[in-house]
Order: structure tokens, then C-alpha cells, then sequence
């Protein structure tokens, strides 16, 4: 294992230090981890906590600051944040206007949240909590019931970010959330494994002319492994996956700050269609530079023309990232003007920055 | 070789389709190879050129736009533009201010820089042309007699391209851009090698637990080889390479319009000494992701502290990269007003931004 960092058990410790040296406009807790928005709690403002393994990064702790997260909680490699991390985070976040929790939908990353929402409840503070779960590649994978949470998360965390700047109650930021949620869908693929540090060794294998179409942004398996294909083929695949999808059905809990308890609901994100406009979003794993981004971004945009899907807006870079494996993934956001307006808002945190 | 590529031979015709449908606000030309911006030429404006081999993006076609770039010449992969490229990339950027050339310090480079600087001053464009060599590891390369030319080169497009926009005459930026390139030491090292799509095979081998600290952003040999150590020792001796580089003297020749030909210059950079406060550069290879980068960049602001530079500002991130290379590169710029000045106004490009 080559990599730069010192004791395997200091990795995610150090660069969270090194973050907190670079940015001075957030504030970095070592015990527990978490990362916030030096101003924070921001006097009447709705704010956003997200969290998750780290291995991703920007995601989660790169996208905070203004017009988008107040905090995040990054667990060890890989590995879900405690329900700790999240309360504390929450409370030192909190302005009383309510705090959104933002989950991908990984087993661990969902009954944490859950844990942390309920402790927070308990403390008084409003909390809302809305999933994240737009992989079209596998119904259930390794570390999740239903869909996992990837590419849609970044999207969601810069709009409803900067809806919460603009003044968007908790219940307002929730559902748009929700919402962009459920008009987002994603599809990623490998070139290479991954290493975690404290495993030493790849997480999986691929053979040396080998590709796992549908990979999750932990290595889980995909939907197919083939051997190596022009990446027009590869995005044909993938764009298709994702414009072809139908519609999608699950149940899914909700915090109820009246009742003070979960509810479930069901909810239905309906294909995409002809005449749709969409965020586009090509995503590196990591390992893949920006110049093969837009090798894909040159047939995602033929594959979309082709079946009457207009981009309106693109992404392309690397924003949840799979520590340094190689591959992309692609997710298109069907956006309406809300989405478009709030995308459009400036942001300024280490990961993602304009208009600031 | 298992790369998001096309036919070997269509790869940055393809990559740059791919910007082209990415971002309206750039101009492509397919053939030859440039990318401008859309609004060029910029009435009353000095337009900014750079270019060099491909596999480096987001440098130089990502850093055109609003406050860095006019125009990019992208050559093969690590291969130089052509003089008939930048030729007709500054006839289409100049809007009678005169054009300025970024050169990064590799024969190739230089040689079809001057060439072009020759045909512009033939065309009537008036034209000054500034080397780049900022790289401390090696003072001869496989491709470079003297420093080549690395990490300093972002900067000085950054800075420069927002003197350009504030009104700086053609004189002035060039003297900007030297004193830029003067303030400026770098020093890069690589995990893994890389693999230019052509070849198919890795451009040099590296043993399972070797790194190469001094590495070249096209695999050209280092300083040393060493087994891999903790990230820590590695910028050790990476930041004191810098910071302790003595002054280094070398003949540039520079274009002199008035009388239509080359003069030498001698030109001394002076060493950094305690108390300088600069802009600190931690910069991705390509395949290692920016979690990483931070492990770096909390040793670096140590080493920093301890030696009494003040780090006043910071990039880090992929900017100049090596294909999907594993390994880091430290710049340092000695930023006095003027500099910092520039480097905080806004910039709209592809892949930087902020501000704007």
C-alpha cells in the first residue's frame, strides 16, 4: 500500500487537521469528528449536517460552508460516523430554526442518524431527516436495504444549501430535499480497486482488462463486470441505465417533530422523460482525471440529445470519491426552476465554490 | 491499459469535444487544437496564452476563461503544441493590446513558443513571452536544459490573467509574470507512474513500496528514489528543498518587439528567507485523491511555521496533473500585495473559480 499519509490510525485524524490549518472559515472538532461552518450556528438560518465513511472527499466535510453544508461528520474509512458525532454536530449547528439531516442510504449511516435525530429531539432541537437513495445499478447491495446513496448527495447538498441560506424553513428544506432526491439517479463504474488504509490491501479485485459496471462508491459489486470497453460503449450503458430507469417505489422513514416519532412513507420517483431539462453530473471515483471526464461528459451529452433530455447545467469533476479508485460516475437531476435557482446560488466551501 | 478513452489516436480530440458541449462560454477549435474564450478577443485587453503537451488538465484549456487564460494550445499527450497552433490561438485573442505567452521551461515548448512569437511579431501582434522555471528537484531534465517548468505555472496564469483583466498593459503583465515565476519553487514526487494512452505501458516503473521524489509532471526522473515513508517525512524533505533552495541564476531569452528579436536576460531568483508570507500550493498527480492532499498540507504548514513563512493563501486540488499518476506536488510563491491582490479577484474558468 503506497499513500500519503503517516499511521494508518491517524489518517482520517490528520487531514482533518490539515483542513482545519487550510480553512479557517470552518471549524474542525477532533473529538468527536466533525466539521462546521466557523459562524456557526448561523442566527435563523435552517442547517444542514450530512456525514458518512470517510474515503469520499470533498464529500462530506469539502462542502461546508456557505450555501451549503453547516456541518459534517466523517466516520473512520468507509465506516459510518456514531450517532455522538451527529448530536454533538447538530447542537453545535443549531440556531433553533432546525437542523436536516442528509443520509445516503447505507445501513450504518441510516440507523445512526436515526439514533442522532432521536437524541437531538430529546435535547428539543427540530430535526428532519431525508434519504438519499438514487444508485439505479442494484436493488439491494452489501450495505443496504433498497438503493444506495451517491452522486444525487452532492447535488442535493449544494441546492437545498443554498435554499437554506435564502431562508427556507426546516419543513421547506426537507422537501426539496426530498425532492431532489427523487428526481436524481446515478450509475457508477471501476477501472480499478481501492485501498482502505487500515485493511492494507485492496478492497476487491479486477483483472487487468476488467471493468465493474455499477460499482458502489465502497467497491460493493455492481451490476455487471466485463472486460474493458471504448468509453462511449461504457456510457451508453450507463446513461441508458439511468434515462431508462422506471419508476422507482419504496417506503421510507421520516422524523416527525410533532408526534415525536417515525413515520414511514411511500414514495414513487417517476422515469425520466423526453423534454426533461437535467443537471448532469460526471463524478471522478478519485483515481480518474478531469481530462477522461470529458471523454464521458462528450457521449453523456450525445446519449441525452439523442433521447430528448436537455442539460441545463453540468458538474464534472471529483466531488464523492471513492478514496483512489479509478472509474466515474454519471447522475443526471431532472431540474425545474426551483433546482435550477438554488444551483445557481453562490457557494463558497473547499470543494465546491462560485459566485462567493 | 484500462483508461475512459476512445481510439489512442482520437483521445484529446475527443476530451476536447467533450469541454466544447461542457462549457459554451469556450470556444473550441478542433483543427489545430485551441480553446479560447468565447468573447475573444477582449477589446482593449492583453489576452494570456499558454499550452503545452495534453495530460495535464485541468492545465492550461481548463484555466481559460474570465480573469486567467484567453486562449490554450493542448498538444498530444505530453507532447508540445505546435508553432501553427499558437499562432492562430493568438491571432484569435488579440485585440490589438498584444498577446502573452505562459511558457512552461521544456524544449519542445520553448522552441515552438519562439517560432510562434516570430510569426505573430510577423503578423503585427505585438507579443512578449515568459518562461516558467520553478522546479527545484533537477537542474537538467530529459526534456529541459535548466528548471523545467511545473506548479508555478497555475499561479502565474491565475494572477496574471487578473492583472490582464484589470488593465495591465502587455509590459506589465510580463513583468508580473516574471516576477511570479521568480517568487515561485516547486517540487513534485510520485507514487505510481502513469500511462500515456499512445504507449499503452507505463511510462517508468516504480517497485511496489518506491516512491520518486522529484519526479517530473511527464515521469521524467526525480532527485531520488526511496522506499515509501510517512507522509510526513515526504514533505520534510519536499518543503525544505523548496524553502531551502538557494539563489538560482539563469539566461532566459525573452521577444523585444521594438527590435523584432530575442534578448538574453539574466535573472536571479532570490531564496525564501523567515518572514515572507506566500501562497502555498498542494497539488494532486492526478490519481491521488484530495483527502490526501490534506495529510500533505498539515505537515507542509508546519514546516512552514517552523521556518517563519507565513502561508497567506492556498490551493489545493488536481490542477496540474499527470494522467491518472499517484503523488503530490508543494509549490510555494512569495506573494507580496500586488500578487495577493490578483490572486484574490475573481476568476470563471472550468477549473478554477471563485468570485464570479
Amino acid at each position: 500500500m503506497k499513500k500519503l499519509i503517516n499511521a494508518v490510525d491517524d489518517v482520517v485524524k490528520e487531514q482533518l487537521q490539515g483542513m482545519a490549518v487550510a480553512h479557517p472559515e470552518l471549524k474542525v472538532n477532533i473529538d468527536p469528528h466533525f466539521v462546521v461552518r466557523a459562524d456557526a450556528p448561523v442566527a435563523g438560518k435552517v442547517a444542514l449536517v450530512s456525514g458518512g465513511g470517510s474515503g469520499h472527499e470533498p464529500m462530506h466535510g469539502g462542502f461546508v460552508g456557505v450555501g451549503m453544508l453547516d456541518g459534517a461528520c466523517p466516520g473512520e474509512v468507509f465506516t459510518s460516523p456514531t450517532p455522538d458525532q451527529m448530536y454533538e454536530c447538530a447542537k453545535a449547528v443549531n440556531s433553533g430554526a432546525g437542523v436536516l439531516f442528509i443520509v445516503k442510504n447505507y445501513t450504518g449511516d441510516v440507523l445512526n442518524f436515526e439514533t442522532a435525530a432521536e437524541m437531538a429531539h430529546a435535547e428539543g432541537i427540530k430535526v428532519q431527516s431525508i434519504l438519499i437513495d438514487d444508485d439505479v445499478a442494484v436493488k439491494d447491495s452489501l450495505y443496504t436495504a433498497g438503493r444506495r446513496g451517491v452522486g444525487t448527495t452532492v447535488l442535493a447538498e449544494k441546492i437545498v444549501g443554498a435554499a437554506a441560506e435564502a431562508g427556507y424553513s426546516l419543513e421547506q428544506c426537507a422537501d426539496l430535499c426530498r425532492k431532489v432526491n427523487q428526481y436524481g439517479r446515478t450509475m457508477g463504474m471501476a477501472l480499478t480497486s481501492c485501498t482502505v488504509p487500515a485493511a492494507g490491501k485492496p478492497t476487491f479485485e479486477l483483472g487487468e482488462d476488467e471493468i465493474e459496471l455499477g460499482i458502489g462508491i465502497h467497491g460493493e459489486p455492481g451490476m455487471q463486470r466485463s472486460s474493458i470497453k471504448p468509453v462511449d460503449e461504457i456510457v451508453e450503458i450507463m446513461a441508458s441505465s439511468i434515462i431508462d430507469d422506471g419508476a422507482y417505489t419504496r417506503t421510507v422513514r421520516e422524523w416527525d417533530n410533532d408526534a415525536g416519532d417515525w413515520v414511514d412513507k411511500t414514495l414513487t420517483d417517476e422515469p425520466f422523460k423526453a423534454g426533461d431539462q437535467v443537471i448532469a453530473f460526471v463524478n471522478s471515483m478519485g483515481g480518474t482525471p478531469v481530462s477522461e471526464l470529458y471523454a464521458v461528459y462528450r457521449k453523456l451529452a450525445q446519449v441525452c440529445q439523442a433521447k430528448g433530455i436537455k442539460i441545463a447545467r453540468n458538474l464534472i469533476g471529483p466531488y464523492i470519491t471513492s478514496l483512489e479508485m479509478q472509474g466515474c460516475s454519471i447522475t443526471l437531476l431532472k431540474a425545474d426552476d426551483e433546482i435550477l435557482k438554488f444551483w445557481d446560488a453562490p457557494v463558497k466551501t473547499p470543494g465546491l465554490r462560485w459566485g462567493a
